[in-house]
């Protein structure tokens, strides 16, 4: 009776999309557009799907994503986005090999996939691990064309009657999200990135555009102050490396950033957040966001030693699933990359491998005061200073 | 050391708001608004958080929550107003009683809350039952104020040179989620809503605006044909004793609707659903929503009844799961009521009630060609007419 006409999986046919869950300059499509053009600080515009080229499978990993050094200096191996896209697939292979050595025994499953023009990504997924139920480590790589407006925008020197045509544009980055089983083992999440524009064909000399975003969050069921302490320590050191105002201010950017507006609550216990960032030299920026993702792993791995194999009951791995609930919200309500990906055709299985296995709604819970699950959500709505 | 700062729940505190599904003329704070100047047929506005007074919790259900007479005419018993709020909660008693009837067991938990300036509302919800794990049905009456563009946009006729102030309105309606435990047993939801504009101060005599809107729709995990044909037949009898144009109309207009855009699939099977419905006679349409609000049980219980028991397997139940995912990424990305209930600051643990009580996300699930899952998936991307 039924036709089957499901002639194309849901998932393969989608175009391609940015897989990381911020990106710095792309917007749901709101009034984010209208609004750059009275706010030139912040290069906010609107990417439409039709911009970015539709990807298809590779059935294996290029040596680079980037286009051929002829389309221009920018694309070579010494520029920043090939150091850049160099850091990032060393960070996944890294990333990935030190969680597939903690968890024991489960693999990475591998998807490649490449763009006609140039640009391409790289998903990796473990699932029902020994250690985490779902972890994903992906890299992309992707050219597209930014409208004028937002060029514009970022360039408000620049003169109104001239009317620049399309800026193409240069985005990489790498995202992950990992969900440990073990209800006192915290989720985390982090994603760096690295956003450029080309000079606009009809404004040749024009500066070329750059910044950098990213942050790592740490999203734990139950507090022990000893790994918050630990996580942010090791935030706090990679950028004290480089410069002191860091720490305080992309802590407090991360609290303000993963903060689900309905709950009045953060989504967990935070760690760094910047976005945007490009007013300091680009070759400090780019150690920086190596730094960064090489931290990822001496911040975290030492609180899964700890707690993955802690006894728990049903009542901890409940409230573990209500706090996956909320993740659930945080991605799907107010993530910008998420909800970004979702309404212009990227690539879904890539956007949404940041939600957890499983997460559980109860109606109106409410913890009782004092109990360990009240000094969670307590954290969560009143932001600490863990150092 | 953590400062125990939680001195109200993060539900109590948040601010009024109409606890159904997707109301008439409610849009996420995007266009909407702008684009109602240019296309006066639909009224659409958006509501500010601070349009809605906010609830206080009530120690017992009033009569009505209804304004008093003296307010005007339409707050009598007799007004259309009145008739529908009687109605509402008449349903909800019916539907609470036939649920905990065929529970067997669990009983609904009641918030009841009213507003110092008139309205309301009452939810209900059922969690861990024998049959279903999670059970909500809420009723709720809303008196706001909408900005003074809509209601020209909804009058076109009305001088554009005459500055109108800001539009009193009023709103009722219930809507139900109903998650059972069984994998083989569905999901069913529905809403039926009024809404009314009070005629503005400026523009004496000037037409008051009504509409109504809602839909009851069937979410199954598998298909049993028979169920699902019994379910659309009980809709298109209910549709065919008013107008024979509603079934075609209003099953069409429900797949659209329940449809998530980035995964190509409807949310369910469908059923019917309709919206801004005023170009009939209010009392044969006030009729006909409480005709399809009491064929609900009809429709449902007997396909509850002969699936509530029917043996099942992990694998059964994993899937079951996942498609509960996905009624969670249509609830919080697409859903116009819960999106602006998120967004404006309404009653949290009314609004999430339609969540289920847990969900799963496996990366790049793909059901095998033929399967019964495949057949779920093909109905949900492929729309049939069941009847």
């Amino acid at each position: 009776m039924l036709t089957p006409s499901l002639t194309a999986p849901p998932s393969s046919s989608s175009a391609a999309l940015l897989p990381f869950s911020h990106s710095p300059s792309i917007r749901t499509p709101t009034f984010a557009l209208l609004s750059t053009l009275s706010t030139p600080r912040k290069p906010q515009f609107r990417l439409r799907a039709s911009m970015i080229e539709k990807e298809v499978p590779a059935a294996e990993r290029p040596a680079t994503f980037l286009r051929g050094i002829d389309e221009g200096p920018s694309n070579s191996p010494d520029s920043v986005r090939g150091r850049f896209e160099r850091m990032i697939r060393e960070a996944q292979d890294s990333v990935c090999a030190a969680i597939e050595a903690a968890d024991g025994g489960a693999r990475f499953k591998e998807d490649v996939w490449s763009r006609p023009g140039g640009g391409g990504g790289i998903s990796r997924v473990l699932q029902d691990g020994a250690v985490w139920e779902k972890a994903g480590v992906n890299v992309s790589v992707v050219y597209g064309v930014m409208p004028p407006e937002a060029y514009r925008a970022a360039n408000p020197s620049q003169n109104g009657n001239v009317k620049p045509g399309p800026v193409p544009f240069f985005a990489a980055g790498i995202s992950s999200v990992l969900h440990p089983k073990n209800p006192f083992a915290p989720t985390l999440h982090f994603n760096y990135r690295y956003f450029e524009t080309d000079a606009p064909k009809d404004a040749p000399g024009a500066p070329r555009q750059w910044w950098f975003g990213g942050g790592t969050d740490l999203t734990p069921a139950y507090i022990f102050e000893e790994d918050v302490k630990h996580f942010h320590q090791v935030q706090k050191n990679t950028c004290d490396k480089f410069n002191s105002d860091f720490y305080p201010r992309f802590k407090k950017w991360c609290d303000d950033y993963f903060y689900i507006k309905h709950r009045g609550e953060r989504r967990g216990l935070g760690g760094i957040f910047f976005d945007d960032l490009n007013s300091y030299d680009q070759d400090m920026l780019l150690s920086f966001a190596t730094e960064c993702a090489n931290s990822v792993i001496p911040a975290y791995l030492p609180i899964i030693e700890k707690r993955k194999d802690t006894p728990f009951t049903d009542k901890h791995k409940a409230w573990q699933q209500l706090r996956r609930g909320r993740y659930v919200e945080f991605n799907l309500v107010y993530d910008r990359g998420t909800t970004f990906g979702l309404k212009t055709g990227g690539r879904i299985e890539s956007i949404l491998v940041s939600l957890p296995l499983t997460a559980r709604w109860e109606y109106d819970h409410q913890p009782e005061e004092g109990s360990e699950e009240w000094k969670l959500l307590d954290a969560c709505i009143n932001p600490k200073e863990w150092l």
